[in-house]
């Protein structure tokens, strides 16, 4: 028997209608590329939403046809997020840090009929158009009098004009909240990228579950600054967490560096900032070197790779701000845990609760979790035991796009390719990836370990700890360090820092100075690269 | 073309298991009949939770079989909600401040196969077992050693002893989202009692929108006490919300005086409690006259009826207790609108903030609602224009059980039967039930208003405004008072206290003091059986 309740599907054009009638007044705030900020309200987003709709009705796209941006967080992204999944099309946020064959190859894998880009990307565009055989339609984010004339793109057309004739009234259509809304393919770090496919349904509840207060505690009290991209996980979910709550958004354009960020801050007045641990380093540098403080800010939410324990003590005991550690990925829409203490934890010492706050966190209600050993047999909850991290759950994938790479799951969960523990009362900690972790003579070292001690010294910028092949041992840990402009730190007191900090055999076994440690198109060190770079590197004795 | 996301059935058992696996060592604290503390986990019950849904596969219900409880809040109660409805059978949960004849119509109606009940109610099922023509097992919820053996029950078994033997574990079904998990009648003030049926979804996106941090904010930081009942619309949802937060769980069972509530949110370090004004009424009254004050409770939601504001300030400026006012009804699960401030209310003064949290608030996100006048035509969001309200969303009713009533929904919106404004902000005020308002010479005078004016006087213990019959207006406002045990006001007192608090055409016609006012089941005050009593007063002029 079926309960009596009304069947209305989850709809991500729900959540931008809310937005305007509920929150109407409350602001947008975008830095553009020129660099000035443009400011209107939930209601003129909804509108010009609409008219995105209306406009790609007028070139005739079918249900859950592709539409590609290639753009920072702005207003018109944002807009067209709403316009295109609103009116059943799936916006396909591409990743502008790959290069620009990678770029070609997604779009074309997708079959994107059409691409609107900020004019930043405008070189990466005019190096692919004609290699792009799908796109039918090429958008510039820019008003009508900025759109260069001679870029050679056929039938280029700048966003404002192409929105400008429509009409700001339109009947969102109701379907299958199963239906696909949004694309965003892995940067994976070997073979070619793969398409995680969200779903309207997976959205929504993704938006409840990231706006709870045990995960990002998001209302209308607050105002955000999303400095993780838009091109990246759909910026964490917050696009459409600000929507469901009524929140102020905050979007910093193509400025990331501390002094833009900060600047950002304090004139909008953001309660609650997200993004990448790099990210964070500028803004710290910056406020250090300039003695600045936060007047707002309450807390950040740190993801996309572990977040420094060093930066997490400089977050709090330097300026009151909480950091709120998350795990997730770009399979789980993102979000699978935020570290968020308990009531019997509120008590705790400082000291211990900073070790609580270190971890990754708690699972959100939606994800399910467990850790397995190499045969699959579940491991316990102790703190200390680890394995390889499995997931499930509503807002998690269930393949990629067009099946590529086969059916990822194992009994009906997902394997992230974590490395964790997870203790008794639920919280996750990550000790490394499993292709990252090095295995010496049958014990794992968790390079992450190794990296955060060696971010805790002052003289050090960037630190990656990697696997180098080993006679004796299989593989033994060498650590790569780029240090900070003008300091200095030898091999012998790097390695000495180590000492009482982890086991003997975990210390590496030598370390390496360089100039600058690749990072991938999401921010992330590569170590897929320095591995291959240090492959025959000798270590000593 | 469909999401790739993992197709996982939103179902009520995830919500137990969730807080066994994430929050196994949370409390759930129950005051039971007999008066003694009980306390365990939240891992505990559901260990208990799975023998219930065993101990009913035993007595071979079927998927959707009706199983009823007339029972306080406390955790057996609790177990039987998870146990029920997680093996797919539906918990009816009835109110047993009915006449012992409206239980028995209602269990008839519902088809009941089980009734499980508190001790406190077995002269009611020793009223009505013969007249229960469906049920085939009664469960008295106690020790076994506590079973009377001379009930005449047919069948009579403890709780415990129809547990004990069951098994711990069990694999709880994946079925249909949309499936009735949980039925509840409505008190109705005419004809016979309908039934809301409330399914698996609808339940699971109703704690999503309860456990916002812009609806009633609750984390596995708090410590919580449902004091309004769990045979009220489910206690607004909260059992659910706090296993999906993991919550402490307080329980007040049958002990809903002013002490006993104080004595448990004190022992208990609650941090957050949710009841109906009359409840609130009893705890500050008793508070005042011992000088109490709380130490961890930071704020009460309100709803069920619209609370004085004196209480609401008396919350506030005498305890520093935050009121959530709230709104909804049983055919909304009953979550609507919670009242909380926006971003730029926060720096208004406290006089000004007042004025918004006196309303009803803001909807919570899966919450439509619009104002129509007569002719259905939507009216303005000005805060001032008043209208018929109707709401839409995927936990509002679309039919009663059976069909009853018909199909009350007008263009698919519920009607509400409440009037009301909406301001330009969106935050809600309910200004009468639309049968209790009163047309007088073609304008609507608000019940509400004139009552709670009467309340703010420090005579009056409660206080019902009703139309009666006039030959010129059409209806006059009446005004029946309760004066408080000892306290003196005069006719001529109580209306000059309204001068200048509202227009003179608005102030009552005339005073009747006594001695009680009739309360229906769910504590609201029965204006119907006051208009009935007063239909030929004599007006003064």
């Amino acid at each position: 028997m079926l309960g009596l309740m009304q069947d209305q599907p989850l709809m991500i054009s729900s959540l931008i209608e809310f937005a305007a009638r509920h929150h109407g007044e409350a602001e947008i705030v975008s830095r553009r590329v020129e660099g000035d900020l443009h400011r209107y309200t939930y209601a003129e987003s909804a509108a010009r939403a609409r008219k995105v709709a209306n406009a790609l009705d007028r070139l005739g796209l079918a249900f859950s046809d592709r539409v590609a941006t290639l753009a920072w967080n702005g207003y018109r992204h944002f807009e067209l997020y709403y316009g295109i999944c609103g009116s059943g099309r799936v916006v396909h946020t591409i990743n502008p840090r790959l290069v620009p064959e990678q770029v070609a190859w997604i779009a074309n894998h997708a079959e994107d009929q059409v691409l609107c880009f900020d004019m930043t990307f405008l070189p990466i565009v005019k190096a692919i158009w004609s290699k792009c055989t799908t796109v039918k339609h090429w958008i510039a984010m820019c008003d009508a009098d900025k759109l260069p004339s001679d870029t050679g793109i056929p039938g280029l057309r700048a966003y404002e004009d192409w929105i400008a004739g429509e009409s700001d009234a339109y009947a969102w259509p109701e379907f299958d909240e199963r239906s696909a809304a949004a694309l965003c393919y892995t940067s994976g770090t070997t073979g070619n990228p793969k398409g995680a496919l969200y779903s309207h349904r997976s959205t929504l509840l993704h938006a409840y579950g990231g706006a709870l207060p045990d995960a990002l505690n998001l209302s209308a009290r607050d105002s955000i600054l999303p400095v993780v991209p838009m091109f990246h996980v759909n910026a964490w979910g917050l696009p459409y967490v600000a929507a469901m709550t009524g929140a102020k958004l905050v979007f910093p354009g193509a400025a990331l560096d501390g002094k833009s960020v900060y600047e950002l801050i304090e004139s909008e007045r953001v309660t609650m900032a997200a993004g990448v641990p790099t990210v964070w380093l500028g803004l710290l540098g910056h406020m250090g070197q300039n003695k600045l403080r936060f007047s707002t800010l309450t807390r950040t939410v740190i993801g996309g790779s572990a977040c420094p324990p060093a930066m997490i003590r400089s977050f709090k005991d330097e300026y009151g701000v909480t950091v709120l550690h998350a795990w997730g990925m770009t399979e789980m829409s993102p979000l699978g845990t935020v570290c968020n203490l308990k009531l019997a934890q509120t008590k705790w010492p400082a000291e211990e609760q900073l070790g609580v706050l270190l971890k990754q966190g708690r699972a959100v209600f939606g994800v399910e979790m467990k850790i397995v050993d190499p045969e699959g047999n579940e491991l316990p909850w102790d703190g200390k035991t680890s394995g390889d991290l499995l997931v499930k759950g509503p807002w998690i994938i269930s393949g990629y796009f067009k099946g590529e790479g086969g059916d990822p799951l194992v009994d009906g969960w997902f394997p992230t390719g974590d490395v964790a523990t997870i203790d008794a009362q639920g919280f996750l900690q990550i000790t490394d990836r499993s292709k990252d972790v090095i295995k010496s003579g049958g014990e794992w070292i968790s390079s992450i370990d190794v990296e955060n001690i060696a971010m805790a010294h002052p003289a050090v910028a960037m630190a990656a700890c990697i696997s180098v092949p080993h006679p004796k041992w299989d593989e033994r840990p060498l650590l790569v360090v780029m240090k900070k402009p003008g300091a200095a730190v030898t091999r012998e007191e790097m390695l000495g820092f180590y000492e009482g900090k982890i086991a003997k055999w975990q210390i590496p076994d030598d370390v390496v100075f360089v100039d600058s440690i690749p990072l991938g198109a999401t921010g992330k060190m590569q170590k897929i690269k320095l591995r291959e770079q240090f492959k025959d590197f000798k270590l000593p004795g």
